[in-house]
């Protein structure tokens, strides 16, 4: 019997998080370092919402994936290691959390290896990526295929485990979406904008159950992307071991690492191979 | 007994999906084509979406109505036969969708021409229109008229179809309204601004079956709008199966094609007549 | 025993309904005339809500005030004519729906007069104002005791009639509020920007219903504010039904036209008194 | 048996009330003066507001604390003494209600010690501070060190009290957070944007207990900020006592004063001391 990437089961669910700590706010102005309260918000996460996290995971017995940018890795030296400790996985999530659309190829290569530089120096073996906000760019696969990691998870081609052809390499794709995100639903700043409206955990439940049963009733990849200075607020906390237990209850979803599936999807021939998307945009019919 | 647009049910339901795919990010600027993730999550509609839509009617034997935009159909050949081939409508939704009111005269026949082309080249007959974000303008329904079109689908002036006099032509509206469309319940994306708030599929499907309720008690048209990019996924999709079995259920809703509606609705002598909206605003009360 | 406003009720409901149909939009910007689309969803309001709400009211038999923007009384001129043959009240909403904080004191006198003229020219009797957007100005007041109207329904000062003193005159104050208005609720539009979220008729029903038992509590005046062109949807209309008949079977809420609550609370003694808000702030600690 | 500084509860709650009033609005601009229902609509907090949550908070005998700006304090000159006289505590909340990140250091000790000078000329003690807009900056903590006081409420570095190094001096932290903030849920006005969506009290009261319930989980500080003149409406009214009961009747939750928490907190050797936020961002990483 073959090889699949879902082993049987009705849905896969890989849980991770991007400690993202103070990067993305730092990356819509180094100015947001001296407004104290926002540093605070988000120094919160790698602070009380990763060891929150992991109190959470281990007493629920489930593997998760960490996204992390080199630079919080670098000035908290003890994060990725304390989380690796766990038992969980650690991914590059961009050195400094800019979006790779927003840099030129120069600047992204420099940023990508900084960030790698960081896991290598702290003895991490890294398998796998994810460009900040989620801004995959054109050059971005080029540098996964080069530093040879086996997956991303950036792109929103499908709901199930993919195949890039990038050159001669192939890369795997643990497709996301903005529905399982935390950010859309609890984000909220002043200043920078990065979300208005503050939604009740009650409703996130709904909605990350509703999508779990879905992809239960499709087979799909549920992917969930949670930040520890967002998730790790006590209420949110709840809702998340309420929706583990729901998983865990049916019975047919299976945990697990990002690099697991990643490996079992590139084992399983069923599984869709398909290009980088290529837009060929007329500039008569679409100006910049 | 006279014919009526309704045929006696207490309303009739039209199924429709703008397949859009790239093409609202492309018109809001070129630059966008090397953005991957937005890509890839523009080209999921059409890639995993529609299929799994055209499984959902084959499975409750509905039939439905599809709005492609030129480009789009040209672009991927098979996609508007394989969907005609389900026994479903295939409907003109401009080439490039760009919306009528930002183009000239010029531009927008050029546009709406080059549409209609492509559809005629892959051999599928068109009936209706609906504008690129439903914002049609001033030239929009000449040339509807010119091309013989049936029936348009952009319109806000009623719940119920009504006729619109275009010089000495007649065209059916079918009218839509912004509650009755999945963009402003489920879009998000980072950039371009599409819509910031992700609601539960739950939320949705009490907004569209308290408005076919609302819609039974009047006898209107529940004239339904999705994105096979947004409601493809799998959550939202058990959810629209569920809005679905319930309007079955009720046993007083006819689910029609929009062309099929149009033509009753032509031969109804009780149908309302109206002019297109002539709005004499004052320069000195109301400035450019 | 003395005349109280509320004549022994927990709380007196005021439906009041703005039929600005065109007029908000137009006052954006005299371009969107041509946006034919966003015209129908505006005229949609007199043409197919108001005959709708006319049908409801008359069959709870609740009697309601419709404030009405002159430049539509104008256009449509049987609108008012048969809002009022229904026993409903008309009042003053400006001439063209331009903010007067945004006009200066020739424009607003000329925009007020310029309203007032349409209804006396249509044999209406007017008693009341209601700024648009709810932005009445430093000159408002001085203009509605110069024309004699007994009441305004702009501020937000208190949740119960008050009296504003306005030089030798005395106005009668219906306060509002944001959270009982349809428009934060139901408004979208993709341009102008009028709102972005579309809420379910069930979550505005279990807000304005709150917002009921609160002022039941509190002995308030429940002066609700709608739009027919958003209140009048079908779904949306079975929400108000269902308010009302819950208003209704409460016993202890009276339904009242403005005009009445208005000339009550002028009667009552212990109606609080309150000057205009006069804020003077410091321009070094506050800049323009 | 040494001092906790919860005493033994699951959950410490400090209701806090941000008694606001015009100064959020004139801080963005003075001319807002002008603008009668955005003022009365301000007025609304101390006018109505307080003294409905005054009654409220007698009947269900807990304590609250009221941060009040200096202008609004010395505006009504009643206001202060008479919430202190219902036997709450009165903090400082700045004098004009600008964010401390927009003002340079003299104009934020201006403002700081202006507001001082308005409590103590009124016979008011004062133990705490909560930045306006909680954006507390590089130079506020300094000036708290200086004037003596206890504690800070302002900033977000984790969801139990901590102590604050500022030099010599330790600062108790009570930390607040945007998802206990009534403002997110209910802030609405046409113009200065201050938040686009009105939620409904039901909703905000399942986010409330959602976090109430978690923090009594992971013993945490309810810390709760709302403002008079969005929580004193009638339906949030009665949410507000719905949240106080529910939380009385868990047996295991505290309510206190702010002052209170944080002299016990100061006397609790197990509370957490950190620095504060300090982060080092490369300009070559992150550009202003």
């Amino acid at each position: 019997m073959a090889m699949s990437w879902h082993d049987g089961s009705a849905a896969v669910a890989t849980l991770t998080f991007d400690v993202d700590a103070e990067t993305p706010i730092l990356a819509r102005g180094r100015r947001y370092a001296d407004h104290l309260t926002t540093m605070s918000h988000q120094g919160y996460g790698p602070g009380v919402g990763v060891p929150r996290i992991l109190g959470l995971l281990d007493e629920l017995a489930v593997p998760a994936t960490f996204f992390v940018p080199g630079w919080v890795a670098q000035r908290r030296p003890e994060l990725v290691a304390t989380i690796a400790g766990h038992g969980h996985e650690i991914a590059h999530h961009t050195y400094s959390h800019r979006a790779p659309t927003s840099l030129d190829p120069f600047e992204e290569r420099t940023d990508f290896e900084r960030g790698l530089a960081v896991f290598e120096k702290q003895g991490i073996e890294i398998s796998g990526y994810r460009a900040a906000l989620w801004e995959a760019g054109r050059n971005t696969y080029g540098l996964l295929a080069e530093h040879g990691l086996l997956y991303d998870s950036s792109l929103m081609g499908d709901d199930r485990p993919y195949l890039l052809n990038v050159g001669e390499s192939t890369i795997v794709e643990l497709p996301v979406h903005w529905s399982l995100d935390d950010w859309e639903q609890y984000a909220f700043l002043p200043e920078p904008d990065v979300g208005s409206v503050i939604e009740s955990p009650r409703k996130v439940l709904e909605l990350w159950r509703a999508e779990l049963d879905g992809m239960r009733h499709y087979r799909c990849l549920f992917n969930l992307c949670m930040h520890p200075f967002l998730t790790g607020r006590p209420g949110r906390m709840l809702a998340l071991r309420e929706l583990i237990e729901y998983a865990l209850s049916c019975g047919d979803v299976r945990f697990a690492r990002c690099r697991e599936v990643a490996a079992a999807a590139l084992a399983d021939a069923d599984v869709r191979k398909a290009p980088l998307p290529e837009v060929d945009a007329d500039p008569a019919v679409y100006p910049d």
